[in-house]
This record gives C-alpha cells, structure tokens and sequence, in this order.
C-alpha cells in the first residue's frame, strides 16, 4: 500500500512527484541557488530544512550535504546516506508520519514549483553517452550497411564515447540550430551552413555517486552502489554534420553544441519496485563477458515518450503530440554494465559525472528514439496540423516524458526534459 | 638581443627556463598549493609575490587571479592583463630592471624547483583532442586502408573527438597498465585482460583563455586571443582495445586510463618569435573554408622529442635514449583553426579547457610520435641495451620533451612530460 502526503497534489494520480518519488534537483528561488525534492507541485528546500533543525536526527555530514548549491556532495556520500536522507525527507512530507507542528514547519520551507527556476543538478565533470540500445543500433546502421547493421563489437563492447559537459543546459533551454561543415554528396564540394538535419535523441542519464580513484576498477556486483538517480537526456543531434565529421573518430561537432537534461534526478531506490530482467538479449547471443556478467533484474521498466510541438501546432492552440513511446526495459546493457565497463581501465568516476545510455528504441515501428530511425517508415511523420516532419524545423519543441507504473504502486514520472529550436546565426 | 636574469641559473643556455620563457605552473610546497613561474632552477610564488606588494602596479583583478590555486581565473582575463603581468614578472627578474633591494624582496619569494610538487595547472572542464598531423593520419590510415590511407573528410574537417578531463594527470605520475577486451585475431572470441599493445601519444596542448558562450562562434580572426599558453600531452594508448572498441564512435576506454601533460603552461606570447608559416599543406590540397581561413604564421616552429629508458638502462645507468623528434610546424591544421572549427557550431569553451592537437608526426622516419606508426620501419625500434620495442613494456619511462629556438634567441623549453608504466592490477 502505498503511502500519502499531506500534500494534496502529490497524491494526485497524474502527478510526476508522490511521495513514492522524491527526486532532487537544483533550484533557484528569492536570489538563492538550493537542492531541493519535488513533492506534487511543490520543491521542499532542504537547505532551509537543515537550517530549520527538521533534519537533525541525520548525520551532521548529511545535513551538511544538503546546504550545497549542487548536488556533488550529497552524490559522493553513497547508498546508506541517501536511503537516510530518504527516510527522513518520507517522514517529514508522509499523511502517517508528520503531526500539525511539524507539518507548518515543513510548509514553511516548501516553494512552490513554478516559482522554483530548475538549474543542472550537478557540476558535471565528465559526460560519457553509450550506445546499449541494440534497435537503435541496428536502425541506425540499416542505413549505412543494410546487409550487415551490427558492427562485430556490439554485442561484447557497450560501445560508448565521452560527449561535451560544457554545453549540458537543463530543460527548457533554447537550442539554437549550429552550423557546420556538411556534404550534400559524395561529389560535391563541403561547405559551411545552418544544419539542415537536426534530430533529438530520447536516453536515460544517470549520476555517479561516490566513484573510483584512477587505477581503480569497479566490481560489477558493486556498480549500483555508484549510481545515485536517472534523468532524461536529449543528445540533439545535426545528422549532416555527423554523416562527413564522424570518421573515424565519433561524432564531435554534431552533438557538442547543445545536450538537454531534465533537472530531477529519481533517486534509484524510489525505481527499485520498477526493476524486471533485460528483455533485449536474445537466445544465442553471446553471454557477458564475466567482468561485467549480467544481474538479476538489473533493467528498469519504464515508459519513455517524445512530444512535438511545431510553431503552427502552438497557433492552432494544439498541444504537444506524442511522436514515439519506448522502454527502457529494451537496452542490451543494464546501467551497470555500463558503468563497470567504463571504471574497468581504471577510468576514473567522480561523483555528478554523467552517463546516458543512447538512444533508447524499441523493436517496432512507434518506438523509435530518434528521428533518423524513422526513415524505415513508409510515411514520414505526420503531424496534427497534417504537417510533416523528416527531421526538426525551427520553432520544433521537443518533449521528453517518462514514467514507471504497476498495479497497486504510484506512478512515478521524470517531470519534462525540453528545448524548442531556434534559428541558426544568421 | 636577449635579457638576461639576476638568477644565474636561468641565463644557462641548457636551461628550459629561461628570463624569455615564463610559464606557469601550479606546485605544492609547504602544504601551500600556488601558481609560480618557472625562472632557472626556480619557482617564482605569485600568491607570495602579490602578498608582498611586489604586483602592486597591476590592476587588482590581475593581482586576485595570482592569488589562486589553479591558473582558471588567470587563463580568463586574456591578452591585455596577461602581457601586463608577464611584463612586470619580467621586470621582477630581470638583471636591467631590478634594484638590489627588489631583487632581496623576489629572492624571498622563490622556492627551488626541485622543493616544489608539481600540479596540474587547471582545472579542466573537458578535454578535447585532434588528429591535425596528416602524417600522423596517414601512416596509421595505411595500416587499416594501404591504398587509401587518408579519408575524404581529412583535409576539410579538423578531426576530434572529446577526451576525457579526470583521468588527466600532471608528469611523473605513474601509470597502470589499463586491461580490457581485446580481440586477438577476427575468428578468435574476445577477452577480457590487461593491455599488451601500450602506446604513447606525442602531441601537444594547449589551455583555452577567455571562450566563449554557448551558441557564439569564435571567428578565426580571435581565435589566438582565446589561447592562454602551450604544454606537452602523452595521449596514452592502448592499440589492442582501441582496434576492438572503436568503431563506430571512435576511442574511448582504449584512451580514457591515464593522460599525462607537463605541468608548466609556456605563455603563446613567448613563443611569438617562433611563429612560422605552416609547412605541411602541399600544393593542391583544398583551401580551408573561410571560417577557419588560414592565417600568417600560425604555426609554431616547436622541436618535439620522446626519450625512452627501459628498466633494464636503469638498472645499466644508461640515460633516457631519444628514440624520434618531429616538428610541431608539420601539422596540417594550426592551433587556431582548431580552436574555431571547435567553437564553430556554437559549442563552448570555457577558461581551463584543454585542447590537444593529436599526435604530431612528421613525414621521414624518426619523428614518428607513437610506436605504432613505427611499424612502417624495417627493423623494430632498438634501445641501447639491444632490446627492442615494438610497444611499451612494464617499467618503461616515456618522457616528452620540447623547445624552440632561434639564432640569436634564448632557447626556450617545456620541461618534461613523463610517465612511468607499472603493470596491470593482478
């Protein structure tokens, strides 16, 4: 049975935010940059809740923790920490839990979630981005070999490489349309212009907790230990400036110029009831090499979506349309495979280091993560407004959603990960 | 005609640091992290110089940025108030300029080399690096491809990819032999251990200055203004693991164990009189596209040198043996061009940001910059003890060095770069 706040609107069945979720994020609010937790339509600031004693009965390194501006800190300190941190931050917004006092103590230090304007959660040192769904994989390389769409590596090698940190900028901010040096054939000449193929990629982020020292491989059987939460990542993508840089080094300028990410990291504790077994490897495919051996339901059962909004939708007062639903349930490597193959040089991990996953499709025609996969469809896609759309047009937004659901739990969703296109520098 | 120093040891023709060098550095000394600058055998202590007043006619943001224990907030000011500082350190330890008393009050303030630890010089936000030697590209093209060793885009696109900023460590760091999944032969299963083909990477880095925001260009035009200072970069290798990983994103976990730099940054305005014209583009080749078009002297006439000494000469006594030298003027694309092309679709660089420019090779045997270009050669590389390499064994201690020089100019050096391998975790 699942508990109730006494916040009325986290107990809405529609709410991203129950008491079940407690995501952390970064916010600012009257001049100050504070964590906070999403509750309904509401942010606890839990700076303000260590200052106003409603976490003393935690460590003083945890409290300590809390009255960062990012969420570093709080990420180092590892699962017993943040389950505490949990337990308590449960207790304090819990129907059961929480008498008349302390409950006007707690509103006290609740903002408003419109009012909160939501900031990256964390310094993120490094940004890595796999490649671990085998549909968008084969998709993908479809249009480039369609004999032979895998590459020999895939299925023993989560394929990853290292994206931009810099240029990582929280929901909600513009992406402007880059330039760059494009081929439109083989034989003609390249030139430098607005890109004209600019796709979104839907994954799934994950914070690194409290990491290793260079040298220092993580065990797989270990790995979760330093994954603090997930968010929702758009890995924009120009695929023209893609298709003449990428060889043979990997993508560089195609991607580097904007990676969106939604601000509130779901702990992964609040997704432990969501856990199930991979779906994707099937029989006869090679088994894990041992260092990184496949877990007991190591994946995680949850509903991905990408909306559209085109500038004429938004006249039309239509709102977004829902383009493409997936699973991350369908990745060929779970979390932490990737994360141990990434520590298993001794590359070292720090605590707000990001990683996503890539791409994340499903087998069928709907469940396409991106737009380039959606060349396989007879018809391009098709818009309410009878407009169509190969690849994004200025004014496009894009919207990330994400939920887990099951029978007799709550619904936990991600809250939005979105950024509307802009137009090139003139 | 050259300065010379009050401090002997910097006017020694051998010295790399000379009163017409300067660079910058950060070191531990007294459990005090500072920035200093290398003068002889001698670390000038900034924080200690503006604590003395002995910056007092610079502006007080010059003067701040001294106080600092990493360079970042130097590296952000630019050209204008790094002259000026670099104009009063001259002044400070030039034998012209310095009264006996003054030269008391510097002498207080320096710390003797070999008395201070040396840090990396920055905190890196990210790590970029090129592949701007066609040599370089081309001897390893001829590897995969002999008869089209060089692909379409190479002479257009200045190939990069993101690095990764953790892993970076300052010289005389030791480095772990990384493991990982190789793949002996096509027909063979891969497997999971340590590295046998361990390369090194002789390139060359440079800082980024001011930047830029997210979405504005740097035209090529400022591009220099954006380039605080140069230093020497080991882009560890493991061949083995790159050939299995890295297609189609390009190198990851085969790069991402260690990189080592020097740890003193050469300010660009001491290596103005080295400026050259860039001598590796042949007649023919395609212009670069006017977003990057090619500038005056550009390029840098820079000796590069890799010295290697095995266990073995160690334990013989036998001193470092240089095993190639090439020529930084040899590459195809100048720091500038890669600093825009960079930039070019709106990606931001951020003060502290280092840029490298891939292995800097030169067209005749002996100033290869990895071994595994030296597969081209007849014989296998030879060290004075008669053993052979063909990649590196535990033990072995590569070292970088680098200057540049004129006739009637003081020679100007890096310092070194050097790492020694230790084996693999058991």
């Amino acid at each position: 049975m699942a508990l109730t706040s006494w916040i009325a609107s986290a107990n809405d069945s529609n709410s991203d935010f129950p008491l079940a979720n407690l995501p952390y994020g970064v916010f600012r609010h009257a001049d100050k940059t504070r964590i906070g937790v999403a509750i309904g339509d509401q942010v606890l600031d839990l700076h303000a809740c260590a200052t106003a004693g409603l976490l003393d009965t935690l460590s003083a390194f945890i409290i300590h923790a809390c009255t960062a501006s990012v969420l570093n800190p709080l990420m180092s300190l590892g699962p017993h920490p943040w389950s505490a941190l949990r337990g308590k931050i449960t207790e304090l917004l819990s129907a059961e839990h929480a008498d008349e006092a302390k409950r006007l103590r707690v509103a006290s230090v609740l903002v408003p979630m419109v009012e909160a304007e939501m900031q990256l959660p964390a310094h993120i040192g490094d940004y890595t981005d796999f490649y671990a769904s085998i549909h968008h994989a084969t998709r993908v390389g479809k249009l480039f070999r369609p004999d032979n769409p895998l590459l020999p590596n895939y299925k023993y090698v989560p394929i990853g490489y290292h994206g931009r940190a810099s240029s990582i900028v929280a929901s909600g901010h513009e992406i402007r349309r880059p330039s760059g040096q494009t081929r439109p054939s083989q034989d003609a000449a390249p030139s430098f212009g607005p890109a004209r193929s600019l796709d979104y990629e839907l994954e799934v982020g994950f914070f690194i907790g409290p990491g290793n020292s260079l040298g220092s491989p993580i065990p797989i059987g270990e790995a979760e230990q330093h994954i603090f939460g997930l968010c929702l990542v758009n890995d924009w993508s120009a695929r023209d400036i893609q298709s003449w840089e990428y060889q043979p080094l990997g993508p560089f300028l195609a991607k580097n110029f904007a990676t969106t990410i939604s601000p509130w990291v779901v702990p992964i504790e609040a997704l432990a009831p969501y856990r199930v077994s991979a779906a994707a490897r099937p029989d006869g495919d090679p088994e894990a090499l041992p260092y990184m051996a496949s877990q007991e339901k190591a994946a995680f059962d949850l509903t991905l979506e990408v909306y559209l909004q085109s500038t004429q939708m938004l006249q039309e007062g239509l709102p977004p349309a829902r383009v493409s639903q997936g699973n991350m349930r369908d990745l060929y490597w779970s979390l932490a495979q990737l994360l141990t193959h990434h520590a298993s040089n001794g590359c070292n991990l720090r605590p707000g280091d990001l990683l996503a996953t890539g791409t994340i499709s499903g087998p069928d025609e709907g469940s396409e993560g991106c737009l380039l996969e959606m060349k396989h469809r007879a018809q391009p896609l098709r818009l309410p407004t009878g407009e169509t759309r190969v690849f994004l047009h200025d004014g496009d937004q894009v919207i990330f959603r994400a939920f887990a659901q099951r029978e007799g739990l709550p619904r936990i969703g991600f809250g939005e990960c979105s950024g509307i296109v802009t137009a090139a520098l003139g």
